[in-house]
């Protein structure tokens, strides 16, 4: 992705690995400051994941496989049955960090089956290029679904955007953001309107940094704007990311995008969903068997951002005992989605049979 | 309405006058600080009004009266014409703190009527009571709506409310929050979802403040969650307030309305609109004609809240440069509405009819 640093653009990853070193953006920090952490060894890693210093289920993956890659040179030198312990150790510190990231517990498992031949050197080795495979991967299907999703975006469009499916939650492109960066980079005249994504205001903090980065012209709004700009003939489609994908169709996302989902059907405006092979689950039958979490009251009830001094500060809107629920995500049912943009293709309704035929059941190991 | 002071339950209006003195709930503070202002001249009443000391139609239009009596007392001395001129230099200072407000013109222009026979002792008198009747009349107009509207509430309801038309906007009960109280103070069960409305947050700030203090179950969502719960059959009904209402039924309000009724509509719930006659705006043909306010960016860009000192606090969400577009209201088509609760009854379907014959242009005056 393109970041202005210090009066130049430069394009930079949202984490990369350098020898046993993994550099990455503190996504904590955004938009209010731009700062490349450093993270010496797996237990730093570890760490990184649980606080969040990245988010989004593609960099989380990659950072799996980073930390996974750190602890095989961290045991270089220990005979056999010591790597084995060590790597196994490492694997289930790594996994505690988000125990509900499928991309995580996918990438270190990746990485023990590589593991599991050949002497130590080999086995590091075979850690390692494992780890940059699954970085290569999901920077791969980001692209690839930029090159698909663009072909859907015609010149001077308006894209309605929910949360952040951006860079920020891959390693490079992102998912919906992925296909709006490249007919902007392509000259299409496009015009991205950003819902702020209560409550943790992903939009308002990640998406809009993005698109500012990279000079794509966007708008902040609050999302209850999304439906009346849809009313006014002010937006042309919607693209958004998800979290989790059924065999139907059926699309488990940040709360919101199912009220954005039927406002787009009420307003005829075409609904996109970006996802990669890895968010389609086809061992879930539909939306009703996705247990939607519940968080913290603490979300709605008061806020984090920056003081006059850029230092970070909270505030409380309402009162500290106030009656809250919460709850993270949403399902939007398969009939509201117009298709989706994947590394493999545009898939089309009826989804039961375009998902199948795609990802088929023997594809998914 | 109820609020708790000291361990004890009192009832308290949004604003009332005693003598030259008017009193009145300091909204800014809510909910962290329950505060009783006293404002001692029309000049300090038009202070509070343009710093929104109050906020609501209802109880604008009714500081507006008072402001005219407070000025009428202030020129009891005075000879005629001066009374006059001093009248009317206070109406002009009051009606220029709001320049949108219906009501609080309105209120304004029964005053200077009230005043325009007679001697001055007897023109003070006729400001007076002018005043106090509207204040009579918003609080018997709340008070009817809630009647009228507790006749839709079942027992063991969840409702679904948006931003604050309660008690607060008006002298006391409110609109949409006055058959909510009515069906409580019945024993009747009922559970409230209550939108945070972004961006100035008055669900939180001031709905949940009210539902608390008058002991009625409610939740605090975000904006974004109010289509999960409904779907998920949560919510029976919803209840919202009314900016303006156009001969046809299509609604002005609060930002974010429109979704909630194309979300009710689609998951076949009842979607009701309380609002008093002076609503009614019957030289408003229909909702395209209603010109939509943008507000500034930095009502989405950063956020007022208080530290942990309880202190008010002003935090930046995103980028101070951040582009923002954020309009203020939305216009709701009446075909979403199933009913207006008014305070001369249940309007239906076709509203061009209902709301013609409860409200017939003669009537409007």
């Amino acid at each position: 992705m393109k970041v202005r640093i210090d009066g130049t653009t430069k394009e930079v990853r949202t984490i990369w690995r350098e020898g046993q070193t993994i550099r990455l953006i503190d996504q904590r920090k955004l938009p209010h400051r731009f700062e490349i952490t450093t993270l010496e060894d797996h237990v730093e890693t570890a760490g990184a994941i649980m606080d969040m210093v990245m988010r989004g289920a593609g960099a989380i993956g990659v950072a799996g496989g980073y930390g996974m890659a750190q602890a095989a040179l961290e045991a270089i030198d220990r005979d056999l049955p010591e790597f084995e312990r060590y790597l196994l150790e490492a694997a289930e510190r790594l996994r505690s960090t988000r125990p509900t990231a499928a991309n995580l517990f996918h990438a270190i498992e990746r990485c023990l089956d590589a593991s599991s031949t050949g002497t130590v050197a080999e086995r590091v080795e075979a850690v390692l290029s494992e780890a940059d495979a699954i970085a290569e991967d999901d920077l791969e299907a980001s692209r690839q679904m930029g090159v698909l999703g663009n072909e859907l975006i015609d010149d001077e469009v308006r894209i309605l955007t929910h949360c952040n499916a951006g860079a920020l939650a891959f390693i490079d492109y992102g998912t919906a953001l992925s296909p709006i960066r490249l007919a902007h980079r392509q000259g299409k005249k496009i015009h991205v309107f950003v819902d702020e994504t209560r409550p943790r205001c992903q939009g308002a903090r990640l998406t809009a940094w993005e698109l500012e980065q990279e000079g794509i012209p966007y708008s902040l709004i609050v999302d209850n704007a999304a439906g009346f700009f849809m009313r006014r003939g002010e937006v042309d489609m919607v693209i958004v990311g998800a979290d989790r994908i059924a065999a139907n169709g059926d699309v488990a996302n940040k709360i919101g995008t199912y009220e954005k989902a039927v406002l787009a059907h009420e307003n005829e405006i075409p609904f996109y969903v970006a996802a990669p092979r890895m968010t389609f689950d086809l061992t879930c039958k539909d939306g009703e068997s996705i247990e939607i979490e519940e968080r913290s009251p603490q979300e709605i009830v008061g806020m984090w951002g920056v003081d006059d001094t850029r230092n970070p500060s909270r505030i409380l809107i309402a009162s500290e005992g106030t009656a809250v629920r919460n709850p993270a995500f949403d399902v939007t049912p398969a009939k509201y989605v117009t298709a989706f943009i994947t590394e493999r293709g545009i898939l089309s309704p009826p989804f039961s049979e375009s998902i199948k035929l795609t990802f088929g059941e023997a594809d998914i190991s």
